[in-house]
């Protein structure tokens, strides 16, 4: 548990916090203010969602990624009505059946090759059901950009949509990365997601600069739903008393283009990493570099010396597959410094 | 949602960070981490909850405290075995049922005059049960300091521990507001909780100073529950991805005689606020003034009329009963403008 | 567990199948059906219970009573809204908790002297919400007859259920002991329950001639509830594969007046019992005899030699208070020989 | 909803009572009884099933399937604790998400060909967790037999259960069909589960000539586990209060060999409709007819034209494949008529 002294490349959530979001934090340090975001912070955060999402977007923030998920969930869900989810989605693999436990829907994973879901693997899943004996599926979860560093395209996204809806089936979007699917689509927030057809976004700030914070937009929330939400944030514990420091470093994220700011440089770090490491013999890139993931094999010794220097994790040990991710203040230095080591530790071998 | 452009009475959340506490997130903000609680700054704060608590103490940071409370005894509790506690609780009160809906347990809510639970309180629930008819009594959770802004001293803890150890009881401590209490008692941390008997606390920053943050501290965990907690603090979704803001706000309360400064202060302005109101006729200070909360009633239109300059609650709207709290930044300036605003507005009846 | 060579006055579920139910099942044992409702049995049960409440009723068949009261609120309430109880109600004191696990409902147990409820029990309970802090109260769930043997009166219904719906709550009866409080009010099934503004019915068929089997009857549901309902039956476990049996015991126990003719047995005996008791030196009865149970308090030493002989509970040890239930087969012989006992226990000491 | 005129082919639930076991209802209809299981039937049917499987074995009665298999597994299981079963399980694709709402934990869907998990299935489930983010894998639930109609071989099931002990899981088998399967693998039920190594047990009654009750088998229970099961069979809704009925049913169903002569027949019919069917021209027999089942495809048209006779499922509409289930009271005859009823179907067309 000693300090990294190098920069990680095991995650965007290793990162620090942006500097213009550490500010409004201070900025926001000022007198009393109430609790449960009856503050004006809270207010503004909602207004710039609106502006990015269009009006009629009701917002939630949360602590972070899986109350997010959950409480998003949980609102549109009954708990014999499940979803459908890629089997590598953060819902499946990382949030320890959260959304089991608190809500009692059954989460159905789906197969994918890339952590894509496109409207055939859907299919059989659909039919699976039958009257009282098994739940009803009611939404599909997808993640944007996907666990594995891809993006849905936006014809992708709109087809899947278009899919779900003519089945009765809701679709949410995990979007702990949504900036960075952003900077991959050349789209702006609001065609990518509600233009597309997607009912409800966990919006990620987490792992785009922020200390902490999520925001969940329903994009067509009726009336019932507005009265729904409030109880269940409340309920799943994801109710911050003092909002307003939540609420102002979504708002600055919000505010101009930081939060596609970050995920640029993200991105293009990613990118000069993969630039780097695919033409070193030993090394093979297993994943098309769209956002700031690289995913490659390489041999296991080599990895084993690199990660005495750096830390990231290991996406699947039977290959094995590492994950190299970066953020916001991955450096240009910083990428040239791990290449050269990976460089050194596989040739090494 | 206009700003408060004066000091709230409302609550010791409304209350902004407190200057160290800020700092301590400034210096956090350096370089990579490791998330999920992996690195240096989690490390350290256990540290200092180990040595105000002892060296046995198993330490889990948590955002808010509905989710420490709901965390530490749903890794306690399993779903047929209910918690007691004052029907006055927060846990009963102001958590939304989390944790019947988390972990399914029943919370018997024990009638109190003042939110103390005393053993004979216990004694009827403790005998409600039969067989496997009624959920077996497992925990009974207190407040300390109270809902009432009331303190338990520290024989009637100790004995209300000893009382329920002998009937298996466990010993849950809600401690929101522990600092205040800490203060009125005159006694350390540890005094007032490890040594009493107390199995397990919840922790609280939030409302002593901090942007967020709660910790669990059991006192006496076995093997078993050291596995169990980690998987309970994901699945309610308490698991902080970028762990060391919430670890470094705790290490720095938690560092000197902060946490006792804050909290010193709070309850003396709530004295000088007492001091102030209780010789102004027709209102009633209700409940003692242990720590940083004023009870009392008066004239309801009274109360409009200083509304209207200051945010505060109607604590019991059928008396009407206010409760006006202080914080760690509460002025005696503001205390003075307040009681003069409250003096002006009863006056004027 | 030698078996009962005496008259059990335990309960009225330690009584054996009434002879035109168990013939009914042994009909029933003709070929092959098609599972979990779909069949005549089932059609025709359904049938006679819209003949007895209206044909608007929504029914639906469960094994027992705990599964009536919880699929039944279960599919009314979400998990942050509450149901208002008698603290004396099955559903908070001898269901372990079940709605609480199954749904997270918070049950709120409202104190009252004879386990009825009152409107002016309900109040304070309706004002303890507060925003999204505390579980919106959505229904109040009453037992006709009461766990005390005792009533609600036709205008008590009717005043409770008016007050009820003026302020949105949703009213239960728990009516495992319906047929036994239909005879105390001298009237129709309909008119003591529909005709009052009664929403929901947990009727029971085990506490009167069944082996097993209830049916919730809701009085108007929409649309919506009757996609709900049967997979929250199905989710709670309580749907029947071969329900033919559980139908065909329920449809003649509604069909002529065999209901009304077990409950009124049941009834008269319980009377018989209090005449006979009654003149005891050392006896006394504590609650009005209006259905199938006497309870009385009397020696503790005499108590114990009862108990030598026949079988019944002692529902409150601290008085102590003992609880005497008649059932359809309890016989006036069975009155006198226990009377006569319970003479001779109370004399001797 | 017309009373079937002819032999169903639809499902071993759509089968009568058969005559000792209602005749053993009609015989415990005496008397009084104590309820909740403290009575002479219920000591007698759980000492059948230590006969059958050894003293050492904890006996639970439940009313249905679901609820043994959701009853057994929150025993055993924590709500981030995860059960591994086949696709095709009956936990997995009937119980509508039973376990996953009462008990929050994930079922972990495991594809097979057969409907049967080999160790090598596990291998990748068992490595998808990583720390506290992915629910522990903690039992293995198999079906015997399986849905398919098919047994594990007593290797097999050793070989799994020696797998799966080594690992830290817990081997639940799901008997629906368990006397089935002791019929096709020639063994003594002790010989098929606990000398393999097989730790709990839902041991299914309904499908075999019972009116309703299963029978959940603890092979080796600890201490702590029997202060836990009787509050989960409670709070389940799974606790019958006349109990003397599900338990003489499952009594009379152990004693000598009916539950073995009812699952001989079974099984023989379904062989004899195998032989029957194979034959036909245009009919592809799908699975190895081991137990009470045939899988067959046909022409479409064919099973609408079978199916205006007889009541069965299309298992698999994409195919189409049927199943076709016999019971302990197909005749001969039943099968010689459905039989020469499919070949005009299909000869027809």
């Amino acid at each position: 548990m000693e300090p990294l002294s190098r920069r990680s490349f095991g995650s965007d959530n290793n990162a620090p916090v942006a500097p213009e979001i550490l500010q409004a934090i201070v900025d926001a340090n000022d007198g009393d203010a109430p609790g449960y975001g009856d503050d004006p912070w809270t207010s503004r955060a909602i207004e710039r969602f609106k502006q990015h999402f269009g009006e009629a977007t009701a917002v939630y923030l949360t602590f972070n990624g899986t109350g997010a998920n959950v409480s998003a969930l949980s609102s549109l869900l009954r708990p014999w009505e499940a979803v459908l989810a890629p089997a590598s989605a953060h819902l499946q693999t990382d949030e320890c059946g959260a959304l089991e436990r608190f809500n009692g829907s059954k989460v159905i994973p789906v197969a994918t090759g890339d952590g894509k879901i496109r409207p055939a693997d859907l299919e059989p899943s659909l039919h699976a059901g039958h009257d009282v004996h098994f739940p009803q599926p009611r939404a599909v979860s997808i993640s944007q950009a996907t666990e594995f560093g891809g993006v849905y395209e936006r014809d992708e996204l709109r087809e899947l949509c278009a899919f779900a809806h003519e089945r009765g089936l809701i679709v949410h979007v995990d979007g702990a990365r949504i900036a960075n699917a952003a900077v991959a689509l050349g789209a702006s927030l609001r065609e990518m997601t509600v233009d597309l057809g997607v009912d409800v976004l966990s919006f990620g700030g987490t792992k785009n600069g922020l200390m902490l914070g999520e925001a969940i937009c329903f994009f067509n929330p009726g009336e019932h739903l507005r009265t729904v939400v409030p109880f269940v944030q409340k309920q799943s514990m994801q109710l911050a008393s003092k909002m307003r420091y939540l609420a102002a470093q979504l708002e600055a994220l919000m505010t101009g283009d930081r939060w596609l700011r970050y995920a640029s440089h993200a991105n293009a770090m990613a990118q000069l990493l993969f630039e780097r490491v695919r033409a070193i013999d030993g090394i093979r890139v297993t994943r098309p570099v769209r956002c700031n993931a690289v995913f490659a094999t390489l041999d296991r010794a080599a990895i084993e010396r690199i990660r005495r220097e750096y830390f990231f994790f290991v996406f699947d040990p039977a290959l094995p597959e590492v994950r190299w991710m970066t953020h916001w203040a991955t450096t240009q230095r910083d990428v040239d410094d791990f290449a050269a080591c990976i460089e050194r530790a596989v040739r090494h071998g």
